[in-house]
């Protein structure tokens, strides 16, 4: 079943306010693209459900990117799915996770695959559930 | 000529899906993204043209990624042009290609530059063409 | 304010023709995804102000990549935002430069956010405003 065009774009700009959120130090924004019951699951990280700790997740991240060597997440290669009826998504994407140390090179730190059940909301598209699976 | 939205939405779906779908060793969706008798032409691996090689290529690549080191098909920086009549386009894309051995660091590999042809089937946008640049 | 589908898919659309534009030598094409008064802003290299410079610049940067290292413009985690009116969008995206020296690997030279301020007009949308920011 295809996917409407509105529905992947919508899920594109998605992942690119999300990263963007995240990396740039908006906790609540980057939270804000799961539902309130939303779960983070990544085996990088212990996991995170609900937008309480969704937020405190995202502002973690930040404080050690900004701290240290900068993080940027880099996510391409996006795959819309049809889910369970017209309300439901299912989203595959390429995160490539890449820092650079204060004066130093940048490098790829991992590549992650980022799969996502998503819901339709009143406000849009959001995360019902992610799962990060990383090569290792 | 500008290409309808539709058709640019198709081809960055194409995109995802047929990374995913080599990527995790479902050789038969990955050949589907091509016309039946698809042409992919590449400085790394003899060519496969038709269904029944590119299956067999995808195949292969899967099995060398299970077998050792992880591989990765990123795809961004997509480019769909117009092509000769309302049936085809042109489309281009960088592809990295992404390696993480086991417990070991992910590295890129390469980088090369997808040139697709592509024609409208009943089943949606087709490669007819791939054609892959790498730097070298 | 949500942004209409059809101008993401043009911005998205830019960014790609954008990149192959710049690293396949098509220095006036490269030009004209900005304004003809459009401003490029990096740390990286002197501001380029104008159609003029902004064809010098992409010529210099062929130039060097065509005698040297090749250098590619990998663009992915488009976030594309209302600006103040209909005619106006902000956008951010990930650039990542990657290069390849003769007979050697390719590898990731830079990491910057492309933060773009765009404009509607009658050739569609182009870029008044270009902010690199790199990290480092």
């Amino acid at each position: 079943m295809e996917v409407p065009i509105a529905d992947v774009m919508a899920v594109h700009q998605m992942y690119g306010r999300q990263s963007h959120s995240i990396d740039s130090g908006h906790a609540a924004d980057w939270a804000a693209t799961f539902t309130a019951d939303g779960e983070f699951h990544s085996p990088s990280y212990p996991a995170a459900c609900g937008t309480a700790e969704l937020v405190a997740f995202a502002e973690r991240f930040h404080a050690g990117s900004a701290a240290g060597e900068v993080l940027r997440h880099v996510v391409s290669t996006v795959d819309v799915a049809a889910g369970e009826g017209p309300d439901a998504l299912n989203a595959l994407a390429y995160l490539q996770i890449i820092g650079t140390p204060p004066g130093a090179a940048s490098r790829l730190h991992r590549i992650t695959t980022l799969d996502d059940e998503l819901v339709r909301t009143p406000a849009g598209w959001r995360i019902r559930r992610r799962t990060v699976l990383r090569d290792a």
